[in-house]
């Protein structure tokens, strides 16, 4: 497998022509970066969460995008509902699984949702990835989550210590596991894209992981091979923020030029900027 | 009738000088940009939608503003109960019916909210306005609702094209239509009020026609022709978003020169920028 | 007692050295805003509100931030289960709240949280600090709270005015009582801080409130004194304030700025700016 410039180039033009619908089950926090990440990119964002309607909104969307980040009991029926009717219909998924491992409950929801439905790309830090499997390898065992060591919503262990949870986990799901930190790990069975782009000030940004899972949402809507999909997200997003980086002075002021340099994004800017390494 | 630039610098003046709290029961994407806006704009916003509390918090209001962007079964009741409540002590409201006609659930939230009471002002784009017609026309037939064909939460038609369904539903409600587009339509029965202003960059920032709604409110705070009120608060928005552009490199920017530009806004840049048609 | 510039610039490294996790349980207006100040200042934020889950991530904070801004029945138990599990672990926590005095609602929440513990600090402007004077002196009563005469969200007397509430609320609860405007006090027993640190423009950012409570979190996740932790705090968002004026044209470009100014804020700009003057 290979992934050129050229391919990334024409998913971007892609979304911004047909402009996929975009049905995000979010939380609080990102909401409104989020849809204006997505707007920018080119997508059109919607956030609907409520029980009666998010079947029909994920029946007219291009891909759905599952957030945990702020979910209680009221909001997770919804969750499920939405991710088993994308399921049914074979509308692309993405599960953000924000903070799996910080509490028993996060990982409750996390292995609820996994019960109902396998997203196509599971989008998560180093941490929460490991979280994640150790709920799986619990259920397996028919055995209660025990947590993966999660600070909070950050990661705690290198990025590259890890790459073999995101493997493991990848193999026993049958999804594509999308690990970001310094070096994102983008893995599906026994093909790895490592892509090396952005900026050490973006962990400064609340959300820009969920922007993450968000974008993949955009390139799975255009997109069939979902192991490309988040390569192209994670790349986008990068290069993205690697821009934003040269003129902000600060977290504040990255946010900003971060969504200015995803509506401005072009060939050039992706062509010279890509790092991207594919292990198979 | 006439509306001249003087008559919109009066009511910013009474706006920036009298401060009216507008009760705003809104969507989680634009909660913080809403709040932003009519701070900058000189009024005093307050987000309050616990049904325990909604009453108290419309009686001490200038004006209710409702947006049913992210609406669910638990925010329902607060809303209905806050327009009762606002039609009973005469205070007028907004309401925006974000999404109208992209599903069935919402186009149900929609006629609820209008058995409940009647709005000075609907404003929302021209799919999500020809949505509520026919959210009406089913009600009037006894039928069910059809739904309107709204992809999302965007325009799926010309503005012009839908010039009559804004005139239709307000002669069938009896209120203010406030549809928002490249050329803004506000029409009362037969009498229309055509704004020009705006940027094309302005769709590309999540929830501006949000902070339209937001804006009629506070509008409506100080003025009491719903048509005088939303025609200059549509204005308003259009030559914000225009010094916004100038300065703006891309959406991300955009949305806080926006805001800038509503705070500085003074009687010069109305006078010279103002382009507003009325037809009756 | 003393607060020196050094105490500060000390405090500001422990926050940026071991990044304290600052649980926050706020408002739908602020949790981005709030989110990226904690990470801007150099601390962990976590948003969760799930009754299921709020004893288990209080127990990992270095902090707890109980804000009531959009506060409603399905939110509130969760708000005393973390404020009680706070207080049973000796995990310092932070009441916000917000509006208090707006409503007959809001006061009965207030009343409630203040019976499940008490916070060691109370931030909020002058007729909310007042508001929760009446609510406390109400219960002392047996009687029904009477409000305070808040309107929205907003301070409608001046600081100077009430500065013998915040002391008499003090008193009432032991707890430290900071109570923001053009000239911030923070108030422990007989004991104030005067903070004149800020800028005018700051009120027309949404929000900054509720920036300044959890930052008192963050402070006192490092700092034994409730009373340094929170004029450490006040003086902390007084000075990226005054910085982020400086480079301001409105309100939209303040906040980025703002949160640009709190990132890079150096023992230089804090020895410089400092304005804070101990009563006692």
């Amino acid at each position: 497998m290979q992934i050129t410039p050229d391919a990334l180039i024409s998913d971007l033009s892609a979304i911004r022509e047909r402009k996929p619908l975009i049905h995000s089950i979010t939380n609080f926090v990102v909401m409104n970066t989020t849809a204006n990440a997505l707007l920018a990119l080119g997508a059109s964002p919607v956030m609907a969460h409520a029980e009666d309607e998010v079947e029909d909104m994920t029946a007219i969307a291009g891909a759905l995008v599952i957030n945990i980040g702020t979910v209680d009991a009221s909001w997770e029926p919804g969750m499920r509902r939405a991710a088993a009717h994308a399921d049914a219909l074979e509308i692309p998924s993405v599960l953000d699984p924000v903070g799996a491992g910080a509490t028993p409950y996060r990982n409750r929801v996390v292995g609820r949702l996994l019960d109902t439905a396998t997203p196509r790309v599971i989008r998560g830090n180093a941490s929460e990835i490991r979280a994640v499997g150790t709920v799986c390898a619990a259920a397996a065992q028919a055995g209660a989550g025990q947590g993966g060591g999660t600070r909070g919503v950050d990661s705690s262990r290198g990025s590259h210590e890890t790459a073999g949870d995101a493997q493991e986990l990848s193999r026993k799901l049958g999804c594509v596991v999308c690990m970001s930190g310094e070096v994102d790990y983008i893995v599906e069975h026994d093909c790895a894209v490592l892509v090396s782009n952005g900026d050490p000030m973006m962990p400064r940004v609340t959300g820009l992981g969920c922007t993450a899972s968000a974008l993949c949402g955009a390139f799975l809507a255009v997109r069939k091979s979902p192991l490309k999909a988040a390569a192209h997200a994670m790349a986008v997003m990068g290069i993205a923020g690697e821009i934003a980086a040269e003129r902000a002075e600060g977290p504040g002021t990255l946010q900003l030029h971060f969504l200015d340099a995803l509506a401005n994004l072009d060939g050039e800017d992706i062509a010279q900027r890509m790092r991207l390494e594919v292990r198979s």
